[in-house]
């Protein structure tokens, strides 16, 4: 790994990786003239408003979904450590058997998830889920879909990915998408994982070849997943 | 506590409490609209792409901190969660002596913190600290140095108010302020305790003042920190 200061658009960010030139992150001038000039980017407050750090590097699917549970606002279980205020966190996302029962908090602590588990999981909230393997969709239908979501509150994306395809360090991945910008063809990743990477706009293109990998574990394709209520 | 559901400019926010009509959720139309039009929100997408929950109910100071810390990007100590990546969390920020000296994890964890411990926390991460009470400024001055900071890149806005004063339940509260809209006069906060409350955009003179108002612990006024590299 390669521990950089990455200088992007008039931005520091001492902490993460250097960003490849490919990828504008959104904390810089060309990333806020993007979202400001986004017609796609209704899931973007509601996301950003609940945005969180994936809590070990096994769980972004868990936490990508917290954040569109939360950002959805269905009914949230108990927080202790919030009582009485009730939120969905990585920490009680696992607790009833209806979610355990698709895969453990302790097989995704050591394995991550695959793209069916991700909707497995999803489905266990009681929301309505639509799993695409990019096997079964392409890059037109993928664009058109997520860019129709993104212009409609109340609904939300989820993104399995290879980060090696877009440049970034390295092996699967899962984040929401917060927008989309027609005039440069870009979609606006919240990356869960801050401590690594700042919110991305990548290339529909580049996206479309990060999903269209095969997972190992599953041997099927990344894809992406839609989330509304029920 | 009276736990409702809060509609507010087509958002609706199951899990929080219900918001006073003198407050402006960001997640709204109105709200979405005077981000838009903010001349002064340099701060704004620095510290959204940081925002996190207070971990527990006193932690308010320490989240606050931990988001203007990594917003300003200044070197991060260890995450073991993360390793090998830096990144300032609420559970590393009291891993070194400096920090510790001006108040433990332990206090902090049962009684919050006074608007002093607030500036000498910061201070013990070897950033710039300016630390002002209310009892020795004006609403005037209030109003015009966040708002000039709020349009510089390089550092941030720490606030100590009373939210009752704002029509909020109900006690002593810290958070980063992110931007300011002229027109309407008003500061948009990030609330930490994002199990209670959305993040709002309130009138100056309003929070104003919530902040004259007496801390009983140390039975000073209330205020607000400026925070900049050193
Ligand atoms: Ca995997
Ligand atoms: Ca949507
Ligand atoms: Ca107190
Ligand atoms: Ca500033």
């Amino acid at each position: 790994l390669i521990l950089g200061l990455s200088i992007a658009g008039g931005s520091v960010f001492a902490q993460t990786l250097t960003l490849p030139q490919n990828l504008i992150p959104l904390n810089s001038a060309e990333g806020e003239i993007l979202l400001i000039g986004s017609q796609a980017r209704k899931d973007y407050l509601p996301l950003s408003i609940h945005f969180v750090t994936q809590k070990n590097q096994a769980y972004c699917g868990v936490a990508s979904m917290v954040m569109v549970l939360n950002a959805l606002g269905i009914p949230a279980p108990e927080a202790p450590e919030y009582s009485p205020f009730n939120m969905f966190t990585q920490d009680n996302f696992f607790n009833n058997e209806k979610t355990t029962n698709v895969v453990s908090a302790d097989v995704v602590s050591k394995k991550g998830m695959t793209l069916d588990q991700l909707g497995g999981l999803m489905e266990s909230k009681d929301v309505k889920v639509k799993v695409y393997h990019a096997a079964d969709t392409n890059l037109s239908e993928f664009r058109q879909l997520i860019a129709d979501n993104l212009k409609q509150p109340g609904n939300f994306v989820l993104v399995n990915y290879l980060r090696k395809a877009i440049g970034q360090e390295t092996g699967g991945h899962i984040s929401p998408i917060a927008a989309y910008n027609k005039q440069t063809d870009r979609f606006l990743i919240l990356d869960v994982s801050r401590y690594k990477y700042p919110p991305v706009w990548v290339k529909a293109e580049e996206l479309w070849q990060a999903i269209a990998t095969v997972d190992s574990d599953g041997g099927k394709t990344r894809g992406f997943v839609l989330v509304s209520r029920d």
